[in-house]
């Protein structure tokens, strides 16, 4: 997937299909959840890291097209990069595929905050270093 | 809330927090199909008229932004109206509130299709014209 | 239905559905958590009373039968009591109805904890005595 | 595990976790499923075999019990196996583990129905086969 360095691999649940026999457009949102947490713990020492240093990652927006349906035990692909760190924000954007066919794309916006205030603070050095080297 | 008809609340569950202490995102994505449902309930003979008349109404965009965090017990508002019908597709914009605060607002596009051939189809003349009384 | 002073009502969500055209299983586990929120807000000051005062109440087992396919749209009726309390233990016996049908029964098990140590503590007197008004 | 002859992993995600700081109970019956697919994927050529010749395996009755509390970004391994075939009915037992530590065990009941007239029906023996050879 062109200007993608990382993916993570999904199989569908049967938990998150719906009755129109397809996977329920929620299950994606969690998915995206899925990337970031897998591209965390590849690049930057996991999401526990970022929280055991006394900050939380807030989702601020998401954005998810759906462009094709995906079904129950489906392996999808989703692509994730981290882009736009400034100040205490960042954000990803993602494609998901199956079988080279696109299926979903979309972006998620995040606030880093002090987990006991609630107050955002700027990304740490570590982690925006982290990530430029990922997405050299 | 100035320019919608059509609201509906929903209790935030224990199930739907995560371990930040707040609602999960994902959760929120599910409130407003709650909301469309019930607004479909009042204005046009509930989803499952439209499904039992052979269609199927797929979400093909999900865009929420995130100003507040909810939390478990938080009674929210979810305002919802129905806009931008033609040819198979159609919109919903949302605010969700709690105390007159607005905690998120977003938007879905979504396409009628044949519940069989899953092909997009015309939306049905009574559900416009339903559309049409809710939102005048 | 007999044997119980308490119920709620949940409408079936389309998310709570799965390519079985029917509530998928786990659904209804919320839904039993959701019967126990209801049932504090209405007879012990809710679940953040005991939140509040530093406890956490944490399910240790829990047990469902299903006796009928729950659907989408479905308003069931989640009748609840709570029994059993000895020490720090208290379980809840459920019943799920739709229109005098029974649709699902079980029983949680639960622990009172205290929050910051996750020990077991006793269950609080203001809690007993609350239980046992609701289920004189 | 003794006894056991397959096992599954799953990550704990972010959305599974609740405000206690803890995987939310409900994920649990969702993990017990994702084993019990991922146990048809090696044994009985998946789920989807059991779909695509016309039957649905319905859940008929849920039990777990919780040892542990799990968090996010656990690796846990559920162990599953099949038991008991009857007539339409099986069952499946299961363990949960975080490094040789039991965090939860369980059993679900199911039964085998015609896909279209929701009749059980008897097992396939080409299914009940696969579970013995699985099994042996």
């Amino acid at each position: 997937m062109d200007g993608f360095n990382f993916s993570t691999d999904v199989l569908v649940r049967f938990a998150e299909t719906d009755a129109q026999g397809i996977a329920h457009h929620a299950s994606f949102v969690v998915w995206l959840e899925v990337a970031r947490v897998a591209y965390l713990t590849e690049h930057a020492g996991g999401y526990q890291g970022i929280r055991s240093q006394g900050f939380e990652a807030l989702t601020t927006e998401v954005h998810v097209r759906y462009h094709r349906a995906a079904y129950f035990d489906d392996r999808l692909t989703v692509w994730a990069r981290c882009v736009g760190l400034r100040g205490a924000r960042f954000s990803y954007e993602y494609a998901i595929e199956r079988e080279n066919e696109l299926v979903a794309d979309g972006h998620t916006l995040h606030a880093i905050v002090d987990a006991s205030t609630r107050r955002p603070t700027r990304v740490p050095t570590w982690f925006a270093e982290a990530v430029a080297r990922a997405e050299a």
